[in-house]
C-alpha cells in the first residue's frame, strides 16, 4: 500500500474479503454485504452487521470487528475522523456507484478516494501451499463425482435429476457445497455453453456436457466431460478429436511467462486447423480460487503473464446450434514452470462412450 | 422513463434482468455477469456473451438479443453511436466503479450517464398475481420440508447434515433449489444470525435455529423455526413466549400505508417491555420475490411505504452470545390493506419442542 502511495485500503469484494482475514460470512446477493475490511498501516478493521460480528471476532483473530449499525457509510462517518487517513483505495471492480458516492460523502474533505483494479485479485491469483492443497483436495471430489455419474446416466434421466445427483453425491462426499451449480445440457441442449438443467430427457447416442465443482475450506474446483451413452456417431468422434488436441494441446505447451493470449492461442490454432472458426466460442480458462472465476484470465486479449501457483481451467468447446456441443475441461497448476494437471477423470474418446 | 427525462436504462442487477426480460441466465458472481439489458423508447437490447445467446434468444422473446464479443463497453462502443440517447440510466446500486468509468468513455461527449436507485427494485417490490402464485407455492415446499425435519431432528445429528437433509428435501421435492444456504445454529451458535452450519452435533434441550427457503420459478421463500429437542428449559420458554409475541403483533397489526420504521415499531415495543433492550438486533424484516433480500425493508429506519402485493418476512430475534437465541419467521402479504400469512408451519410454544 505504502508503494502506492494508500494510506488505508477499503475490501468490498467477498473473497477478497476471506482471503485476507478468513472471516467467511456470506454475503447475500444483489445488495447486502456481510461486511468490508479497513485495512491501515497500523489497524485492520472489520466491519460487519450484528447477524455476524460474533462469526466475525471467532473467525478474524486479527481483525478488530467494528459493528455497522445501519449502513457501512455511518459507521465510516463514526470512525473515520482522526484517523488521519488522506489516500483511501477501494476496489474499483467492485464498489457500486451507490457506494462511492456515500462513502465519499462521508470522508473528510481532503480525503482522497482511489479506485484501485486487482490488487488483492492478483494476490490471489498465486496460490500458497495450503491454498493448492484445498484446491487439490476439491478436485479429488469433483473426479470421484465423475466415477459415480457414469455408473448413473441412463436414457430417460432428466437434465436436472442428473445435476442434482452430481450436488448430491458432492455434498454427502465432503465437498462444502457446489462451486457452481452444476451444467448438464443434453442433445441440442449442449449448443449452449452455460445451459440451466431442464427437464429434458437425456438419450443415447448424443452429446451430453457434464460442468461441475466441489468446494474444500472455500476453493473451488472445475471439470466438465462431454459423454454419449452408447455409441458415439462420426460427427461426435470427429468434433471430439479436435476438441481433445485443442485441449490436450495447451495442456501439455502451456507454461510460466506466457500471456493468456498466447495460451488462448495453443489451443485455439488446433480448432482453426481442423475448420472449427478463427475463434473459440469463449474463452479457453480462468483461474479458480475463493471464487469460480478469477486471475488469470486465457482469453484472446489477455495480457497477464502466467506464473507459477497459479491454477487455472483450460476448456476449449465447439457449439452447433441444433446438434449441441463439446467440452473438455481440466484444472493445471504452474510449477517450476511447468504445467501440472490436477484433474484426473478419464477423457479419451473412448471412456466418454458410458 | 419518459417521466424521468431518460432516454434509455442500462440494467445490470440480475434479478432486474430476469424480471424485465424473462432471461434467466446466471451469473458468477463476483464479477461475470450473464448479461445487461439496454432500453429505450423504441428498442429493448439483450446483450450476452456468446455462451448464453442462444437461451437468450429462446426465453427474452420480446427483447433484440447483441452479441457481447469482448466486455459490455467494447459492444456498447459500437451500438451506441446513431442511437441519438443523451441520458442513460444505469442501477446505482449495483454498477461499479469500473463499469461505470468503462460505459462513460465510450458514450458520446454530450451524453449523460444517470444513476437511478431503486426503480426497478420498486417496481418488483409490488408482486403480480403470477408472481405471488410462485412464491406461494415456493412457501409451500418451504413449509412440508419443516414438517419432514421434525421427523430426523435427533442428538448427534451435526448441523451440517440437518441443513443438508432440508436442502435434499427441497430439491427432490419440487424446488429449483434453495434460496439461500440453509442455516442450522444449534446451542451457543443460535446466537449468531447468520451462523453458518458446522460439524456441531446438536443436543436435546438446547435452542435450534432452523433458517431455510425454496425456489419456484426464480421466486424466493423464507421461514424460520427455533426448535428444543426433547423439553425446553424455563429460560427459552420465557424468551420463545416473548418473540413469538412480538412476531405474531407485528403479523396482525401491519396494514398498507404503515412505513417500514413503524412495522418494526410493532414488535420492537413488545421486546422492549419484556426488557429485551430497545433495539431489534437485526431488522423486522426484508422483501422477497426474485432476491432472497428485496425492497421492502422494515427497519428502525425505513421510510418505505408498505403497500398491497409486497410480499415480506417478519422476523424478530433475540440472541444471547453464549446461550443461544430464538427466532420465529413467516412470510406475509397484504390485500385489501391487511395482512395475509403465507407461512403455515406452526410456530406455537408446544410444537417447537420435538
Amino acid at each position: 500500500m505504502s508503494n502506492l502511495g494508500l494510506d488505508a485500503m477499503l475490501i468490498s469484494q467477498p473473497e477478497s474479503r476471506r482471503y485476507l482475514s478468513g472471516f467467511t460470512g456470506q454475503d447475500t446477493p444483489p445488495l447486502d454485504s456481510a461486511g468490508y475490511l479497513l485495512i491501515t498501516a497500523s489497524k485492520a478493521l472489520l466491519l460487519t452487521d450484528g447477524r455476524t460480528v460474533e462469526q466475525a471476532e471467532k473467525e478474524a483473530a486479527e481483525y478488530q470487528v467494528v459493528r455497522i449499525d445501519t449502513r457501512l457509510p455511518d459507521t465510516l462517518a463514526q470512525i473515520l475522523p482522526g484517523m488521519g487517513l488522506s489516500r483511501i483505495a477501494f476496489e474499483g471492480n467492485h464498489l457500486t456507484i451507490r457506494l462511492y458516492e456515500e462513502v465519499k460523502a462521508v470522508v473528510e474533505p481532503n480525503t482522497l478516494l482511489v479506485p484501485t483494479y486487482d490488487l488483492v485479485d492478483t494476490m490471489r491469483a498465486v496460490k500458497e501451499p495450503g491454498e493448492l492443497e484445498a484446491l487439490r483436495d476439491a478436485v479429488a471430489l469433483a473426479d470421484a463425482a465423475f466415477a459415480h455419474l457414469l455408473g448413473i446416466a441412463k436414457p430417460g434421466v432428466t437434465e436436472r435429476e442428473l445435476a442434482w445427483e452430481i450436488e448430491a453425491f458432492l455434498r454427502t462426499d465432503g465437498s462444502e457445497g457446489v462451486a457452481f451449480n452444476p451444467i448438464v445440457a443434453s442433445g441440442p441442449n449442449a449448443s449452449m455453453p452455460h445451459h440451466v438443467p431442464g427437464d429434458r430427457p437425456i438419450q443415447a447416442g448424443e452429446p451430453i456436457i457434464l460442468d461441475w465443482g466441489a468446494r474444500v475450506k472455500g476453493y473451488c474446483s472445475d471439470i466438465t466431460r462431454t459423454v454419449v451413452i452408447g455409441e458415439a456417431d462420426e460427427q461426435f468422434k470427429r468434433l471430439y478429436s479436435v476438441v481433445l488436441e485443442a485441449q490436450t494441446r495447451a495442456e501439455q505447451r502451456i507454461r510460466a511467462g506466457m500471456t493468456g493470449a498466447k495460451a488462448y492461442s495453443l489451443a485455439q490454432k488446433v480448432m482453426a486447423a481442423a475448420g472449427l472458426g478463427e475463434e473459440l466460442a469463449h474463452s479457453l480458462g480462468h483461474g479458480v480460487g475463493l471464487a469460480i472465476h478469477e486471475k488469470p484470465y486465457l482469453r484472446k486479449t489477455s495480457e497477464e503473464v502466467l506464473e507459477d501457483g497459479m491454477v487455472f481451467s483450460i476448456e476449449p468447446g465447439v457449439y452447433l446450434p441444433g446438434w449441441g456441443g463439446i467440452r473438455i475441461e481440466d484444472l493445471v497448476t504452474l510449477r517450476g514452470g511447468k504445467p501440472i494437471v490436477l484433474t484426473r477423470s478419464p477423457k479419451q474418446l473412448e471412456a466418454m462412450e458410458v
